[in-house]
């Protein structure tokens, strides 16, 4: 139903359509659930192999972690390969030879003698986590937590104009996007994690000005209209909720083209650096109340002009939709018997 | 100079252009190594911060592997997190509190208390390396490495008739590509990893039929023509070297739209799971020879059909080129001292 006022008003239905399917289940949770446990069954790893492949390199915090962190496994995984030197005395102390599920890691230290690429880049800053795609120079996404005392503290602890967009020295030069980029570019410089968020304190507020914090968004209608809407409304809840945990981030969803009747994804990259400008902005709010239970919203805007009086509840959408859009699954470790409401849906 | 001659074939000159820049340089190469030092430098963290993050929590293995992976960092970085579950006693042995570098940490395990998403996985075969982008459900990078052992061995032991693709039951439904997916898109099913690399054992060639290391290729006069012409190329350089590198990837390359000037990335996506169909392929052979020097070559094919005849060469590209559109370095733990050829011009 939600979908539909979307389409009408983003033109784009097709776009989200495709990747929802059907609407949203509580039964899709445990489905999931139980993916994720057999992927993490014992003595499972995520290749399939019956020997878990960390297990034989990484210590039990590591492997605690591997348990614990169901969406970090892969990352586990990769942090558990033998470095690109030369096989050393000290390599065959990190693999004893006799393990049988050792073979495809010392192959694979002989495979990726010359280094392990990564895309990813992960970044903790004081007050947020931010996952930043060095091939599209935006973030993959934004981890905000939210409480009532953050939210209320003095404001005048910090000033917005005191703050300015800075680019992020730890991306590589490849990677980094730009003040440069945006210039003349016609797009705002559209805040992932709101600066309105962070006011507590004039540091916290200047590092959501990180240009790794920031995509191209169109900026009459959206960034400083609807998108601000947005950003207003999540601090209300905010100061509502015991805990508020918010997940933004942007997207580049496929729409048909009329002419072939084939999916595309389309999207602009500006400046010398091709900083990719997103088809939408997803936003997604995990809400803990008083009494420890969760209520779930997610809504995904389109990065163009929105009418003045749109609702923001026009706006939800399948949770599912956003995590096949971007590729990543969101608060997989939530208590799911703890899942009261999905967008304002009682389950 | 070969730059040119990819833009007659390929009709896209503006796409890789835009990437290039200007002539791959060998200076290049030592600025970018000055820059992973300065990343990797004494204490340094790849946010900025004097303390090395991962130095607070991870043992000395895995320290080491911080220093000397620097591709990995981010990754080694991501797996030293603290788990979204709520602080125990046990995160208080990995977090003692009093060091100031672990505030950061403190406060990302409160943020993301329910989960790390992540859109990369790792997968490790017998014989290849594969990092997957679950976003477009294609490979990130597939690396392997070629020796003439390898490839001399008798080919009966396996017979290319006897694989099948298969769907990888190890990626989650929402970002696994199906054969449903290729069914009927026009595209056939093209590898990454080559399947006449891994002719020596049934199952080291089965491995190179999931779907991970497949992407959609345009069939005649690509996947069946000139793809296969470089993977003949490269199993020759195979023979005749001590030891052989390939990286292979996908690219989706921006061009520039002549009506209004602006540069767009364009990729159709196929199937109800919207698998990408990458614009281009790059291939990058690192070879090293029997004195243990090294020869770099780096190709950038388009997806298309491309004219019988044409030759290989016109397809080298500057390393970085590939690197800035791909969004990872490429061997960047090679001793940069021993390269000494790049594209066939020596150094």
């Amino acid at each position: 139903m939600r979908l539909m006022k979307v389409a009408v008003i983003s033109g784009l239905s097709v776009c989200i359509g495709s990747y929802a399917g059907i609407e949203y289940e509580r039964s899709k949770w445990k489905r999931r659930e139980n993916l994720i446990s057999s992927r993490l069954g014992v003595g499972g790893s995520e290749d399939g192999s019956p020997e878990s492949a960390s297990s034989n390199v990484l210590g039990s915090s590591q492997l605690w972690c591997h348990h614990f962190l169901p969406s970090a496994v892969s990352v586990v995984e990769a942090s558990s390969q033998v470095p690109s030197t030369p096989l050393s005395s000290r390599t065959d102390l990190l693999f004893p030879s006799q393990t049988p599920g050792n073979n495809k890691l010392q192959r694979a230290s002989e495979i990726m003698r010359h280094g392990y690429p990564s895309s990813d880049q992960l970044k903790h800053y004081d007050n947020y986590v931010l996952m930043y795609d060095r091939r599209n120079r935006n973030a993959y996404w934004v981890f905000e937590h939210l409480t009532p005392a953050q939210l209320d503290r003095d404001k005048k602890q910090s000033d917005r104009t005191k703050s300015v967009f800075l680019e992020d020295a730890s991306v590589h030069p490849y990677f980094r996007s730009t003040n440069g980029d945006y210039k003349n570019s016609g797009y705002d410089r559209g805040h992932l994690a709101a600066a309105g968020n962070h006011r507590h304190s004039q540091e916290y507020m200047n590092q959501t000005f990180h240009l790794t914090n920031i995509s191209p968004q169109v900026g009459k209608g959206f960034n400083r209209d609807i998108w601000n809407d947005l950003e207003k409304y999540v601090r209300s809840v905010g100061r509502k909720s015991r805990n508020l945990y918010v997940c933004t981030g942007p997207l580049y969803l496929p729409r048909k083209d009329p002419y072939d009747g084939k999916q595309y994804v389309k999207y602009e990259v500006i400046g010398k650096n091709n900083v990719a400008v997103p088809t939408h902005f997803f936003k997604v709010l995990l809400i803990e109340d008083n009494q420890g239970e969760f209520e779930l919203q997610s809504f995904v805007l389109p990065n163009q002009e929105i009418p003045n009086g749109t609702k923001l509840r026009n706006f939800l959408v399948p949770i599912d939709s956003i995590e096949r859009a971007a590729g990543f699954l969101l608060f997989d470790r939530l208590p799911k018997e703890k899942l009261r409401s999905i967008n304002g849906k009682k389950i």
